[in-house]
């Protein structure tokens, strides 16, 4: 009965490893003296935090960046202590002693939080953090007007040990948007209050904006895991991920026919159809209705009606029909149909695709950290 | 260290199995003298199988449906034997030794399938199964031609103990829909040659068809987690989850400031937002971005700019300044903004805000088993 979950899955995910470290070590390169760190926050984007940042840590990479202390503390199991875990949320009131006991560094938001973890620094006497300034995204980190009411008390604070000054682009994936120098130069000026502490700007596609916005670390996510970070330029980042979904049967429909939900579809054609074990509760959105697709044997196949919670249905007239029997799978996600291109059909961004993915989904990993 | 998880979590996902187990109590007595099944696929639409097929198992329910043989196998664990538990996608080619394992029932749904099943019930002296006919989905069970030619065959198969017969109505939340009543007479025609085989035709909205969509047993899903099963039409069944966001910032900020990735809002007047721990890593989709809305302290408040992976913000300018801090919670959906009224702004169904949920969100349950 010890069946490979994998041979019995409905849906499987499978993770390049050895590409997502080759992205890794892309923009290490490109960033070089500065620093690389991994953004691993929504475990991994999706694509599993435990493995990815296993392999990132083989590679050299010591600074990982998560959005919560549960995904700190479940990270910090799988790292070396050499590895630096932040946490971008920073501490909910009540909290800050799980970062402690969990070696975790909270990056500082707001006047509270600071404040905080002051305290608790001084109690253990002194204590590491980030500090997160708002230069244009009014979302998370100090404004400037508190930035200014703070900043000199902050650069003195000494039981708080500040390990990095950090912001956030709201625009770096639009080169041409001046909000982009417009940070740039609020950043530059918040970061003369702290000589020597090591700043940091970019995240995926920041780094693609060019050297004078690397400061001392950069912070990719998305470019990592195969999503363009200049979505007007061809993707100099490898794909990382490859899904595809079992055929559960396989019918032949006549001319009139409706298919799925809502009877939304109507074959004008005699046609072959491929029922897939892929749905939205899958994370394959209701919104690739009417206009996603697969791939069987080369072979680009249409998505028809509406995509329901486990199932959904293609077009393999097409198709080869040795390959649409139940049991085969139909590719949805490969090298050639990434995850931005999925993007495009469902209306959102890959970054959504990914991080929907891989709740039911088999996960399976190519190239183990050893290996990479 | 030992902190209530709930204590630090960002987004607080509250599930009301005493209204999980009232609404399947209401379509039980709805249908009696017919059955009434529990659909527990996707993790009970993203609120957690095992607490609530323990919940309907102890308030009666015996029957329970699963799509995939992974769902079953987690599922048969937590579930009296005397509770059968139902796959719906059937045993894709190799896994069927699992399915007489873990005493699940396969649904059959092709040709191969059946013949597959037919081999090992007689290997094992006897298999339980259910037969699943198309009468107008074209996405799994027997068509019309195949279940004509396999009849005669299939209702003398002696070694696979068919349990069940079953079909799937695609129109139902469409009362005038013609559809309907075709389906109706396609199944009724197609039961005869199974005289005594306990039949089900109605999933959620189905049972509010009639009692002649009825037959042996209903399978409810969507229904007995709130969604409502007739769209316009008040709806008759329990909210039975409540979604709250941790505020992690407040913030004042000027006319002309922008907000969020790609400075798409801009504020045209003093306002107090406030970034909430969401996003759309939780399942708070993406395309709510510049739609939705929470609550603060009964104050209904806008969300600005476009939801992120892990955060949103929104205008608490309106909302009682006292609850508008961080560590705070903003009410994300509640029994006066349910999962329809989330799905309509969010631009797509209740069924997929509920399986999208429930990733990182925290659980919580109120009324556990013993208590309903």
């Amino acid at each position: 009965m010890a069946s490979d979950p994998a041979d019995r899955a409905s849906a499987v995910l499978e993770v390049d490893l050895v590409g997502v470290v080759a992205n890794w070590r892309q923009l290490a390169a490109r960033v070089a003296p500065a620093d690389c760190a991994a953004v691993v926050k929504a475990d991994a984007y999706g694509l599993g935090a435990p493995q990815v940042s296993a392999a990132f840590a083989a590679a050299g990479c010591r600074r990982f960046f998560v959005a919560t202390l549960d995904e700190g503390i479940a990270l910090r199991s799988t790292l070396p202590t050499s590895c630096e875990i932040a946490v971008f949320n920073g501490p909910v009131p009540g909290s800050a002693e799980e970062f402690v006991f969990h070696q975790l560094v909270p990056v500082l938001n707001e006047p509270g939080q600071i404040a905080d973890w002051a305290e608790i620094a001084r109690r253990h006497g002194g204590l590491p953090a980030m500090l997160h300034v708002d230069t244009g995204m009014a979302r998370l980190g100090l404004s400037t007007r508190e930035f200014t009411r703070l900043a000199d008390e902050l650069s003195q604070e000494s039981a708080t040990r500040w390990r990095g000054l950090i912001s956030h682009l709201a625009c770096a994936d639009q080169p041409a948007h001046p909000l982009n120098d417009l940070q740039l130069a609020r950043f530059a000026l918040m970061r003369r209050h702290f000589a020597g502490l090591p700043a940091s700007l970019a995240a995926s596609s920041g780094i693609f904006l060019g050297r004078k916005f690397h400061f001392d670390f950069v912070r990719p996510g998305a470019a990592l895991y195969g999503i363009n970070p200049q979505p007007d330029t061809p993707n100099p980042m490898r794909q990382v991920v490859r899904l595809k979904g079992r055929i559960l049967q396989v019918r032949e429909v006549e001319r009139g026919e409706s298919v799925g939900y809502g009877a939304a579809h109507v074959v004008d054609h005699p046609s072959r159809l491929a029922t897939v074990a892929i749905g939205y509760a899958d994370g394959w959105f209701r919104s690739m209705s009417h206009r996603g697709s697969g791939r069987l044997g080369g072979e680009r196949l249409p998505l028809l009606g509406r995509v329901s919670m486990d199932l959904a249905v293609f077009d393999v007239s097409a198709g080869d029909p040795s390959l649409a029997r139940p049991g085969g799978f139909i590719e949805l996600l490969d090298d050639d149909y990434g995850v931005d291109a999925a993007a495009a059909d469902a209306g959102t961004i890959g970054y959504e695709i990914l991080t929907a993915l891989g709740r039911r989904c088999q996960r399976i990993y190519r190239g183990m950290p050893n290996q990479c």
